[in-house]
């Protein structure tokens, strides 16, 4: 099995702060259900959130295909395929 | 517009606990990639996260219809079904 | 358990209306990748065609909680709402 | 902007089989409902078919991936990045 690639992306840091946004975010929606707020205003936080994490797998799975790319193109082994394939399977749901 | 409905139902407490579960696990996901953990296992846990975060909101719709019905068995508003008709179309994507 | 709710919502003719367009529509997907379109066309066609599905699931889940809540209130019982939460959980995904 | 890549992959047949099989499905969803089945029986074939076309979108990307990575290795231009990540934000939603 090919060694799995670290994530060493520049793209990195912007990844770090998106999942730190979508975690307080997370966190309001914990605190709105506490107060008892309505269930329409949890409920659209909430799909906000999970758009927010969807969005953030995207840029994952994309820094993921193009550092594979570039790994390929400098002669990089071609099993590094079926582990970025695995990621696919996993993060499309 | 019907008043919009407060989220009083006994489930809240799983429901607020769910959440702060998902949080954690969020937060563990920002510092695996902080550390330069591999795409894989990255993507992996942002899905799990996903999917808690969903069958999060499913307990939450099926919590909101309930006290609909019950509500409605003792003669409430009529108009209530269109903010959870609101609900439905906001949170499923 | 409560028996089955059968589909007698006069929305029926529209869900099957919004059924032929998607599979007419699924149908074109299925030659442009005959044909050997561009991944791009084929990916976004698709992409389309499952969300006019996603749209259509919802249609009939809040068709489905009108005929519950309808019936509850004319004294139906109360077991209809296991089953109303088993849809709920079989189509959000 | 870099030429569209043609679906050239082997695989092509079997996503064409794939599809035709969905459709199929879709049309039976379609005769359920208008026979007036169940709202439960509907809503679980219908998420059926959402899950095998999100599936069949998973084969075409993978297949787009691999075609990228063995045109790239054989000094392909590097802009079918751009369109490949734009195949990406189109399917995952």
């Amino acid at each position: 099995m090919a060694e799995e690639k670290e994530y060493r992306d520049p793209n990195r840091r912007a990844v770090v702060n998106r999942l730190a946004r979508a975690s307080g975010h997370l966190e309001m929606v914990r605190r709105m259900v506490e107060e008892g707020r309505s269930y329409n205003d949890v409920l659209i936080q909430l799909a906000a959130v999970k758009a927010a994490i969807n969005n953030t797998g995207k840029v994952i799975l994309k820094d993921y295909i193009k550092q594979c790319l570039e790994e390929l193109a400098e002669g990089g082994d071609k099993e590094a395929l079926d582990e970025l394939n695995r990621a696919v399977d996993q993060f499309i749901k």
